[in-house]
């Protein structure tokens, strides 16, 4: 099965090819809408049998659509047909829960996206849960969002934004029981050697989620509550 | 199926009968070990076909064993094999979780169980996930468990205790993105009127949760990984 695996992200949009797995990426921005979203894929649906889509949203997704209209992109997305428009089966995720998915190895898993802002999702026995952590309280009154965003490394420094996410990860482990937490998103480069139960992140993740999220194609409507194969291994059925 | 229901308190243990389903009460505390609670248990046994028991055990639990000695009971829960000692099936959970599962109306559901301590429990799609929120940061620099604890009722008063509880539910169900929350737990009753997205758990709860844990019996062998039915329904097989 060939998927084409979407990443859209606020400033750039990437995009794998399942047989390529070499990532190129396209300009995102205030200015993308969904149909200019499938208009610039149209190259990587040529000369290529695309049986499926995934896209990995950067919002709330309930029924294989965005919820709310995204702030860093353009408009429409909310009702917008993607299976009409790539005339072929889409899945939709957050961007988050995809990357999530992807960085799974079974068990009970929490992931830290440490980007723009801190995005949070819980994997339990191969169930999918997004979370919204970041506006709870982590210490001197803050959340965990102004420590661990974009920001939070802007205003504290790199040293104390690394001890801030290390000591939220175990705060965080605690909390949900996990066996690990991932450490992923853009800024996840940043940190150096990882604490015990703590495990790196990567982009390349994201592909691996997206490709997952067709695992249950043959059983399942809604990949949240597929099975998922433990391990990351890439399923091309 | 004939099922008795056993929720183990640090006061006392509550026991039902699927059947009867009014419960009884024997006393609990520091010399209650295991085989001490068959004993005590015996007398429930008699005289009636029981298929299957089902234990809330205040700890953790895994794989159908408690994990760890339970600080307010006697000793030995750890090791202790239950199915041979009832000379019957046994199913053991956590019994914020046996409460949780008891109260689940489908959807999205976070369980706030306030008792001693402040016990929670996620139910995602039919899925339980344990959690140990109460160490998480309220206000104040303080904890949840600070708050919303027998200890936090006592320290800040009945109407304080009321607005944490009713804030951090709040608070909650946006960090889980939620359908709803259930406040259950001894103390649950000291409540007044709910905010919205808040349910009213209650003990009898228990009783339903443990009779849920054995829906799954003919096709599964984790409780915990089981499809539960819809609503709050008692299931007699």
């Amino acid at each position: 099965m060939n998927i084409l695996v979407v990443d859209i992200g606020g400033t750039n949009v990437k995009v794998w090819k399942s047989e390529a797995a070499e990532k190129e990426k396209i300009p995102s921005g205030k200015e993308l809408t969904p149909a200019k979203l499938v208009e610039e894929l149209q190259p990587f649906l040529k000369d290529w049998a695309c049986d499926r889509v995934s896209l990995g949203f950067p919002g709330d997704v309930l029924h294989n659509q965005p919820k709310s209209e995204p702030y860093n992109l353009g408009d429409g997305w909310q009702a917008f047909d993607f299976g009409k428009a790539f005339g072929k089966p889409v899945r939709v995720m957050n961007d988050a829960c995809m990357q999530a998915l992807g960085s799974y190895e079974g068990g009970k898993m929490l992931y830290v996206g440490l980007g723009t802002s801190m995005g949070t999702t819980f994997i339990n026995e191969k169930q999918i849960v997004p979370l919204a952590l970041g506006h709870l309280k982590f210490v001197r009154g803050e959340t965990f969002e102004h420590y661990l965003s974009r920001k939070g490394l802007e205003m504290h420094g790199p040293k104390r934004w690394r001890r801030a996410v290390y000591e939220a990860a175990d705060v965080l482990k605690r909390a949900f029981l996990a066996d690990y937490v991932v450490l992923g998103g853009g800024n996840a480069k940043k940190l150096k050697e990882l604490p015990e139960g703590c495990r790196l992140g990567s982009n390349f993740n994201a592909y691996i989620g997206g490709v997952r999220m067709w695992d249950d194609a043959e059983v399942k409507s809604h990949p949240e509550l597929a099975v998922y194969p433990e391990g990351p291994r890439v399923v091309e059925a």
